[in-house]
């Protein structure tokens, strides 16, 4: 088994911004994609924010992409109106996949931002390449809208552990794990210490031979013409957000050649791909006696630590939860007697009780203004209810692993 | 190995009907089914339909129940408005859970089926007894609201596919797999031979060495009197649709040696526990050297026919979900016409062109039939089109595995 040649994997990962009706230049970007993808004959091929006539947009770009990688889609819509967004490309035969959505995606009045449209889930597609079991996941987590007060954390925060209990679930049998997506959040962030801490996932960038593309690795840069210059104000560099992870489970070893972005513009265009910078990664994979676990136990130590600083996030955002679930419920209530009070006023008169009548206008605008208030008070409880919950579940979830952590330390 | 004791396990299944402002009696049934679940002490209680003060509603009427039973609850709400409904107890320490989301559930204008509300979700939850992993599923699955016409079988195999791919997914794993849960199919239904089929799970019920209880296992029964008469007209025994499944993984075998379930009237009262019966299973757990994968082809070749028979049904439902989408669509754009027409007609009576005024109070009722038409329509055609996209992805997951399947046939 020791002398098993070396395979070698191309992947390649990129959030498009192909949303219908809402991205600049959205044909021109995905014909941009399509040829370059085209050209390059990349093995694997993750791509998140594809919404419209996706992937047969993709397809219809580059007709012999069905033909020279081995075809699949994975844009199955998920519960709300809004589809996932994800599409995967495999140059090998795909055995089976699975579409995992999220418990929880942000907060309703962020609509304006795209990335509210997807986000809500994450795909798995098994391949088996000379007998290798590879489980590639792609995924699109939430965005992060203000870095110095961040509401969304605590929602990201149960977006990772989602995805970090999703992928150990079901690698169980996997030989190689993939992921590649777009997870917002910077390298050093609870969640993805989190994601990698949990999962045992290895991060291409930090891990790469070589690298070449953007300083840092980032994948959100100034200089790309579709980025939101102030949102990268306080990072003249840009972040990097988009990742490449993997790791090998049985006996075998994944190893980074090679790790690049795209920087900007398309070679010889005036446009970039997307607002966001491509990852794309060599990954050489070899099969070997053992399975190098060096410092489990040192691992697991970190790991109690990132968890329990995990639940303290969940447990802040929790907490903030319930407080507007207590103040929308109050706001619904008192919406409520208003009204009751002004029916009253009405059989009042109408039973000719009350003396003077009421002025008609003020009157029916107050109604109006009390019949908006409860029904978007309402609407706003139930979600912090749903919201409460949900953070309940990841805290309770969380206090679980820890104990279970705590109680055998050496056992992964 | 060979001479290990045999572990016994007993399991309990119900559907609660404790839908709060829904069920009837629900106070009375949940202290009724805490009281028996104290006296009766089992090692796994596997409830569904449990909405409301839930678990701490089972909890608070059983005080005991959390010291009893490991205690955990897995009642973490979805997407929607509304939670699970799922939850479960267990007397042994309970490692790691997660919860699926299905994709599908139903039409959203049977609101007054209550099981519409729940429905959604299937939860795993992993616990180990002595050495041995356990994968415990519990689930509920779309009800059949009548049986000759049944628009609602494609979404029923949809969810039946996606559980299934959950179970195959995430026990890789696992020792012992159990399901437990209402999957609203008949026995010899296409679901639940697609299930058997692509899980390997078998029927404590057809297993079963003794077995005491409904005639046939039937779990919801004319006598009990929350049941709906009239939808049992043509079941005089009643049908029986709350499963216990299970199997062994790895080397292990699982009998079943006693299947229950409640008949009607709990002991002693006047009401029974809930509108299903109780399914209670004695399970015993054996290792063995190996696993008994008996006749492996032949049940490879049944299961590439219940595949096809499955991939048919969500065919037809595709085709009918398109002509609704159509058919929505269309009736969208006419609502739109309309008010277009009257928009212009009130512009030029406005501008001074046109004859005579129209008369006002059939004007605006018919500009709020038309706004209605086009808000009731916009919805379905929305609702449609995830529709279509969802059953064209089963479809295409289906097509994928029998294509598997065909090209290695004994490779399970």
């Amino acid at each position: 088994m020791e002398g098993d040649p070396t395979l070698q994997l191309r992947v390649f990962d990129l959030n498009c911004w192909a949303i219908r009706y809402l991205s600049k230049r959205r044909q021109e970007r995905i014909q941009l994609i399509g040829d370059m993808l085209r050209q390059e004959r990349f093995d694997l091929v993750l791509l998140q924010e594809v919404r419209g006539a996706k992937p047969r947009a993709v397809h219809g770009a580059v007709p012999e992409l069905c033909h020279v990688l081995g075809i699949c889609h994975m844009e199955t819509p998920v519960l709300g109106v809004i589809g996932s967004g994800l599409c995967v490309f495999s140059r090998f035969t795909i055995l089976d996949t699975l579409l995992y959505q999220y418990s929880l995606n942000g907060y309703p009045y962020m609509l304006q931002h795209g990335d509210w449209f997807c986000g809500k889930s994450v795909g798995l597609v098994i391949i088996k390449i000379s007998g290798i079991i590879f489980n590639v996941y792609v995924t699109h987590l939430h965005a992060e809208y203000c870095r110095e007060k961040d509401a969304y954390l605590p929602h990201r925060l149960v977006q990772a552990w989602e995805l970090a209990q999703f992928i150990r679930h079901t690698s169980k049998a996997a030989d190689v794990v993939l992921l590649g997506g777009d997870l917002n959040m910077h390298p050093e962030d609870v969640g993805i210490r989190l994601l990698r801490g949990w999962t045992g996932l290895r991060d291409a960038f930090a891990e790469a031979k070589h690298f070449e593309g953007c300083k840092d690795g980032c994948t959100l840069i100034p200089s790309n013409c579709f980025t939101i210059k102030t949102e990268l104000l306080p990072f003249p560099l840009g972040i990097r957000i988009d990742y490449i992870l993997y790791k090998a489970i049985s006996s075998f070893t994944v190893k980074c050649e090679e790790l690049r972005t795209t920087t900007g513009s398309a070679p010889g265009m005036d446009i970039p791909f997307s607002d966001h910078e491509a990852v794309m990664a060599t990954l050489h994979i070899r099969r070997q006696g053992e399975a190098a676990s060096a410092t489990l136990s040192t691992a697991e130590l970190a790991l109690v630590d990132v968890v329990t600083e995990a639940r303290t996030e969940v447990g802040v955002g929790l907490r903030a939860a319930q407080r507007q679930r207590y103040s929308t419920g109050r706001l619904a209530v008192l919406a409520l007697l208003l009204l009751l009070l002004q029916a009253a006023a009405v059989l009042g008169t109408l039973a000719g009780l009350g003396g003077q009548p009421f002025p008609k206008l003020s009157f029916s605008l107050l109604a109006f203004l009390a019949i908006g208030i409860l029904l978007l008070a309402t609407g706003l409880h139930l979600f912090h209810t749903i919201e409460v919950k949900m953070l309940q579940g990841t805290e309770e979830q969380m206090r679980m692993v820890l104990r279970a952590l705590q109680e055998r330390p050496s056992d992964g």
